[in-house]
């Protein structure tokens, strides 16, 4: 029997599809049951289309998305054409068409993910997308499978590569953040507006994604409180590892009493916690629960390979499906009600980088601040910029978010104060 | 409906399984399709039985485990009991009576497995046992659902607790091995004798099931070399540490053109590889493929509650299989036959810790010995023990494993001579 699949788009991605098909043929079709067959590839028009079999590509390459719908031979559509449209018409029409569909688009998925898995639930067909969250990183999956007999109560994620690739310059070199995104700009990890990067969207789509296969609940993308690395800089880096901490962009989800809540903030993490070696481009998913304890799935989170080969592997598990002639379960099938967490059940310390002028009582000032919203300081670094102005670094003890949000409000309208930047601090 | 099951020991692990089955229930019984019911619990007799009730234990215990193989409620067994016998005939006869059995004992698998899940094949009943390597992280099912896609070259695994402990205080401390040890002891990680712990046999067992899942290959337990930590000393981690490498025990499965070989040694790991920071009692599964390339696993290798998470989600996904009606796939299905390695395509660094005469022309006659077997220095480091006698570190170049042995039988048959330790070099 062959199972046959359509790719939608043929970029990066896409060519990793045929060359795990090739050079790993006899495993994936023993695994599926089945060969899997590219009948079809999707390309924008005649021009791309000349230029793909110009250079060799043996493929058939169709222009209009109809040519995959009504050809019911066709069992799988692969999109990876990313952003939200036409992959988002072009994914509902398969559905429709009783296709499954494998995606890698995160964006779309936490945007517009329940809307689509209803659409894949009314035509009794399955939505796949491991490759969603951290390309290569089996994490999805494993969280359906291993982790359905333990109860999840935090995860800690590094799952933006771009960032984390600029903070590991930033720790490791002392570069300034400038620095740290020219580099990645040559390199080619940071696009040419890199704020889905940087300002931490790209994790927070992520976060979504992970709170449903983690806590079977689903925060919306505007509930996750999202901040980037733009505003680090070197003093914060320096002063992070004087007290034993590197600084990362890490997105984070916790279940309290009162519900779930879900965050990707700059965080001061332990040199010794197992989050803090995640270097690089590489991604790593950290997640703590009653059973295993604590445990970290690290890997690769994007590239043509890793990402090809998450997307083979919803391939074959659907192609396993199909061929015993059951009904496709859903990628995910742990889900309850959301319920978010109060503000009150957010219990952080946090560290606070401000400027003021340099003249007596300055920290007072602070203290009586803090002590009003029945705050405190863990540790306080005074240190002069120069004649007139100094800077002073806050580790407070735990707060809670209503406290932290408070703080940072009245800070800011201080007269004679900075609020350079803050930091959590796990 | 319900899914009976039976245990064989309520020891540590064991008794972790209703922990999970009672704090988990909501989210164990939906992914299951059904609740789980401890039906049986086999204790040895009936002293243990009633010391069980006595603590308040309200189960129904028995002492033979007829009561269990003819009580044809019961769907799944679960075998917690560890060592070969009486666990291998209590699995041979559960599987015989046609009950599907979930274990975690390593040691059985590895010597006897591919009887027992010849047993279970004959019987239309499956053998899971993911608790078997490296505890609480699901690694066996990860290889199992997401490496089908892809095609591992290489296995590195941190997989034995009590001797990554040891270790991690030898690097972190320069602790000796003995007093390593006693720590080790005190705390409970080492049992009174440590051999299986400290000379590799436990990381050996885990790396032929770990061969199995990763590389479809059975490699037999006598095949895979395996040496141990008790010969290191804090003059081999000082010098590892000079160098920018972290001394720990390894195991490595590879594949080359000629075929497959594991082993279990000493290693010296560059600071920076990913697990080179997993430390204490913690382990770590990292696997090298063509598709993701460099992943890591890590989480607890051992406890009650993390094996008994494993458990019960080889419970869950047998009752499933159950619920579906269906013929349950065996828990491995990648299978190839198996093809070792020729000892000229194993090519390693290696570190050689010598002592020595101290007098002119000991380092000479190495080298001759080492130009002799077409083997080079890359580094070497020569240092007086006392008026006597000299210490000498050679890092070779890279070698084959023909040429290692060798060169090892050599140095040792030299006279004036020790060859008090060697380590292999990533």
């Amino acid at each position: 029997m062959t199972i046959k699949i359509a790719l939608l788009g043929f970029g990066t991605v896409a060519s990793g599809v045929p060359f795990l098909l090739r050079e790993n043929a006899e495993k994936i079709t023993t695994a599926a049951g089945s060969n899997i067959e590219i009948a079809k590839v999707l390309v924008r028009d005649d021009a791309e289309k000349n230029s793909l079999i110009e250079k060799g590509h043996q493929y058939n390459f169709v222009t209009s998305i109809d040519d995959i719908l009504t050809d019911s031979d066709i069992d799988i559509v692969i999109e990876l054409m990313g952003r939200i449209e036409p992959a988002k018409t072009f994914i509902t029409q398969a559905l429709q068409a009783k296709k499954h569909v494998v995606t890698a688009n995160k964006d779309l998925l936490a945007l517009h993910g329940a809307e689509l898995l209803a659409i894949a639930a009314e035509n009794d067909v399955a939505l796949y997308y491991e490759a969603a969250v951290a390309g290569g990183i089996p994490i999805l999956r494993t969280l359906v499978n291993s982790y359905q007999s333990d109860k999840i109560t935090k995860i800690l994620g590094v799952v933006n590569g771009t960032s984390n690739f600029m903070m590991t310059k930033m720790v490791d070199e002392g570069w300034t953040y400038d620095e740290a995104l020219a580099e990645a700009s040559r390199l080619g990890y940071a696009e040419s507006d890199p704020t889905n990067d940087v300002d931490g969207i790209d994790a927070a789509y992520k976060m979504v994604l992970l709170s449903q296969f983690a806590f079977g609940m689903t925060i919306n993308f505007d509930d996750v409180r999202h901040e980037g690395i733009r505003n680090i800089t070197p003093e914060d880096v320096d002063l992070a590892q004087k007290l034993g901490f590197v600084i990362k962009l890490v997105g984070e989800i916790v279940e309290r009493k009162s519900g779930i809540y879900a965050e990707v903030v700059p965080t001061f993490l332990p040199i010794e916690h197992q989050l803090a070696t995640v270097n690089g481009v590489m991604n790593a998913v950290f997640v703590e629960s009653i059973g295993i304890g604590e445990a970290m799935f690290y890997g690769p989170g994007a590239g043509q390979k890793p990402t090809a080969t998450s997307v083979v592997a919803d391939i074959i598990a659907l192609s396993q499906g199909i061929n015993k002639g059951e009904k496709l379960l859903p990628f995910n099938t742990f889900t309850r009600d959301t319920v978010y967490a109060q503000k009150e059940d957010l219990l952080d310390k946090y560290y606070f980088a401000i400027e003021t002028e340099d003249k007596a009582g300055q920290l007072l000032l602070l203290a009586e601040l803090f002590n009003a919203e029945k705050a405190s300081f863990e540790q306080v670094f005074q240190e002069n910029i120069d004649e007139n102005r100094a800077s002073i670094a806050i580790i407070s003890h735990k707060m809670d978010l209503n406290q932290f949000d408070s703080l940072v409000e009245k800070i800011a309208a201080l007269p004679g104060f900075t609020l350079r930047n803050t930091i959590k601090v796990i």
